[in-house]
C-alpha cells in the first residue's frame, strides 16, 4: 500500500509577529511526506531541488521513510524559495520574494518502482506538472488527492480545470473555493465544485477548520483552540499529508473513514503551527499524535438527548 | 421552572444584499424569548417599548408563552429604533441610525410575580440596567447568562466589569473577546475572562461556530453550513434564547449539557438567519427544531479508532 506524494522541497524564509527564519525546509512535498510518514512507512516522493539544498535535509525524510529516488538534484542550481511575512491574525501573508529557480522547467519523472502507488498526493504545484505525473502512472491509484492555490486560478486555469477534473479529492482554502466559483456561499461554490469532477471536496478555513463535502452530505472538522498560533506555514499541506497518510493506513477509502482521516490531518496540522517549519512535526511521538487525536473528540464530542 | 429575560424591544429595519425591510419587530428580548419558547412556556419578560408598538407583536410573544406583565408601554413615547446594512460577507454591518426613545430612561421594574425565578438571561442592555434587574431579585438565580456587546466596552466598562463578575455565563463575540482582554488568541483571551467573574464562558464566532470554556475544558459547537444567510439580526440573541430556554427545559446546568444547549442554540440561530427578522423562528415545529439539530450530529459526528 504505497503512497506516491508529489510537490515542493524548497527553501522557505518566514517572519510572523514571534520571529523570523533564515532559509529554512519546507515545500508542500516536505510537510505533506512528513505528516503522512506517521501512519505509513511506504511513501515515494517526487520532486526536485538544486544543488543548494542540504543531503541532511534529504536525509531526515529518508528517516521518516521517504523514499526519495524521484527527487531529482540539479546540478549548479537553486532550489524553490519563497519568503513571506505573517499578519498579526496569522491568516493573511504577504509573499516578499519567490525565485522559481529549478521549479521554472521542472520535468517530473516517476521511478519505475513507483508504479502501482495506490494513493497519490499531488502537493501544490502548477497544474501541468501534478497531470505529467499522473499520466505516467501505469494504473491509476485507487485515490487521488490534489491540492491547489488561487495562484494557478490566475495564471493557468484552463491547466488547473483538466487537472481537477481528473482526481478523486480537492483539497482548497475558503477564499480560493469562493474565487473558484464566484460564490459567496460555500454550500453553493461545494455544490459547482463537485461537478467540476472531484467526487470529494474539503474546503480548510484555517483556525476554522474544515468542511467535508461529498453528494449532499457534509462533515466538518475543527481546529484545535491553541493558545498562540506560531507560524502557519505548511499546515494545509501538512493537513493533506495526515489526511492522505490515515487513508493509505486504514486503507479504506469511504466517506467516514474520511471524516476520521480529516480529523487525522487537523491534529498533524495543528502540531505544525506551533513552531517555525518544520521542526515541531520532525519529532512527534506516536503517544502525542494519539493525544492530540483525543483532544479533537473531547472537544467536539456531545450526546444529544433530543426533547420529546 | 421559570426563565426571565431582559433586554430590547424594538423596531429594527435592515438591509442586506438580499433585501430591506421597513421597521420590523426585534430586539434582544424579542429573538431570545421567542428562540426559548420551544424548550419552556414558563418565560417572563422584562422590557420597554413606546406607544407606538404594534399589540399584535407583543400578542406574538404571548401566544409563544411570553408573559408580558414586565414590559412596560410609555404613553406618547416611542420605541428603541436600530436601522442596519450588511455587508456582503454578512459578518459585518454598518449601524445607520440609532434612535434610543424609551430606553433612555428605562427604569427596569420586575413584577412581583415574576420572583423565584430559576433561569435568568440578561440580553444585550446597558450593564446598569443588567444590574438593576439582577439586584430586584430576592433570590439568586440558580443560573445566570449574560450577553453584552463592544458598545458597552467603549461606553460604560466599569459598569460592565461590575455586571460580567456577577454572572454565571458571558456570551460575546471573538471580536468582543478579544477587545476586553487585548488578547488576539481566543484560549488567552477565555483564561482572561474566567477570572473576571463567570464560570462559563461562550464565544461566539458568526458562521465559525461558537467555543464553550470552562475552567480548562473547552467545547466547539460549528454553524452549520447553509447556502444562503439572509439576515444575521437576532441570531446571537436566538442562540442564546435556544442555550438557556434548553437548560430551563432539562433543570440540568453541567458543563455535559451547556454541550447540549449549544446545540439547540446553535440549531434555533440557524433557523433565525433564514427570513428576515423574527420571521422564521415564529413558526417551528417541534419536528423541525429536531431534525435541525440532527443535521448539528450529522455534521461532527465521526468515530475514531486510534491508531496502534
Amino acid at each position: 500500500m504505497s503512497l506516491l506524494v508529489v510537490g515542493t522541497v524548497a527553501f522557505d524564509a518566514i517572519e510572523t509577529p514571534f520571529g523570523k527564519t533564515d532559509r529554512i525546509f519546507g515545500g508542500a512535498a516536505t510537510y505533506a511526506s512528513l505528516a503522512a510518514s506517521y501512519f505509513t512507512k511506504n511513501i515515494n516522493l517526487v520532486s526536485v531541488v538544486g544543488d543548494d539544498y542540504p543531503m541532511y535535509a534529504i536525509r531526515q525524510l529518508n528517516e521518516h521513510g521517504v523514499n526519495t529516488d524521484g527527487l531529482q538534484i540539479k546540478d549548479g542550481r537553486k532550489s524553490f524559495f519563497w519568503k513571506g511575512r505573517y499578519h498579526a491574525d496569522m491568516n493573511s501573508r504577504d509573499t516578499l520574494d519567490t525565485q522559481l529557480n529549478v521549479l521554472a522547467d521542472f520535468n517530473p519523472i516517476v521511478p519505475d518502482t513507483y508504479q502501482n502507488c495506490e494513493f497519490l498526493m499531488l502537493g501544490n504545484l502548477m497544474p501541468r506538472i501534478q497531470q505529467q505525473v499522473m499520466s505516467q502512472l501505469k494504473e491509476r491509484p485507487k485515490l487521488v488527492v490534489m491540492d491547489t492555490m488561487n495562484f494557478w486560478m490566475d495564471t493557468a486555469w484552463n491547466d488547473l480545470m483538466a487537472t481537477i477534473a481528473k482526481v478523486d479529492v480537492l483539497t482548497i482554502n475558503d477564499a480560493e473555493a469562493r474565487q473558484l466559483t464566484k460564490e459567496y456561499s460555500l454550500v453553493k461554490a461545494a455544490q459547482k465544485i463537485l461537478k467540476l469532477g472531484p467526487r470529494f471536496l474539503i474546503i480548510k478555513k484555517g483556525e476554522h477548520g474544515a468542511l467535508l463535502f461529498h453528494g449532499s452530505q457534509v462533515f466538518f472538522a475543527p481546529a484545535l483552540p491553541l493558545e498562540d498560533v506560531f507560524d502557519p506555514t505548511g499546515a494545509g499541506d501538512t493537513f493533506a499529508g495526515g489526511f492522505i497518510g490515515y487513508l493509505a493506513r486504514t486503507k479504506d477509502i469511504s466517506f467516514d473513514n474520511m471524516k476520521r482521516g480529516i480529523i487525522y490531518g487537523s491534529a498533524m496540522a495543528s502540531f505544525c503551527v506551533e513552531k517555525f517549519g518544520t521542526e515541531r512535526i520532525l519529532n512527534l511521538s506516536q503517544e502525542e499524535v494519539e493525544d492530540r487525536v483525543q483532544e479533537f473528540v473531547d472537544l467536539v464530542q456531545f450526546d444529544i438527548t433530543l426533547v420529546d
